[in-house]
């Protein structure tokens, strides 16, 4: 064997629900990652492509974020329905699923379309 | 902003003591994965490389583990000591610390010379 030739992380961090950046796993059960992992399982990718439990990917605010290496594509608002699609269309067929492809811009930036604005600062006003 | 210029995966995941291929964060303390926030913080790399939690990566029997993208550069037995090194020379200077690197061969295979070798099933005899 060798080096998988796909390696899929999902985020599975929790916080807190009053949390403002909220998080893709809010109730801890890793559903969207036991969902690859039973479409690499059922198309026999075991070993080839790995879908890898992750801490936070740090863009929370378009998750559920996934991201897939070595060429570095990365998912938003990815649910468990999607993952048929993905595993066919990117993994199987090397064609990302574009309608839930994040775009580079979006990545790590403090402002985009995405986020939600920030909250101007309460007042004391009567 | 962009997409992380390096993505490093350090498995953080935990295993009850008696599980015989072990794992890579037995007390549960991140500690490795903290050093490298740590290092890359100093380093004012925060936001362009990301040392990132991740769940088991599968290989076990040389952990600690972390695997390096977009060039997918595996690293075994990696102690928090190890760190600085790893990311002067790989990080910033892009020469994977060789001493540490895993070979293609030992990833993903069932046996190699790093792993222990299956105990034969224990017999009845008196």
């Amino acid at each position: 064997m060798a080096k998988f030739e796909r390696h899929i992380f999902i985020c599975t961090n929790r916080r807190p629900l009053e949390n403002p950046r909220g998080c893709c796993d809010p109730e801890g059960l890793a559903t969207l990652q036991i969902r690859f992992k039973q479409e690499l399982d059922a198309r026999k990718l075991k070993g080839r492509v790995r879908a890898n439990k992750a801490g936070c990917l740090d863009q929370c605010e378009h998750g559920p974020n996934i991201v897939v290496y070595p060429e570095g594509i990365w998912y938003g608002g990815v649910q468990p329905t999607d993952v048929a699609e993905i595993v066919e269309s990117h993994i199987v067929n090397g064609v990302p699923v574009a309608r839930l492809v994040m775009r580079d811009q979006c990545i790590n930036t403090e402002t985009c379309e995405h986020k939600p604005r920030q909250k101007p600062e309460s007042t004391s006003a009567p």
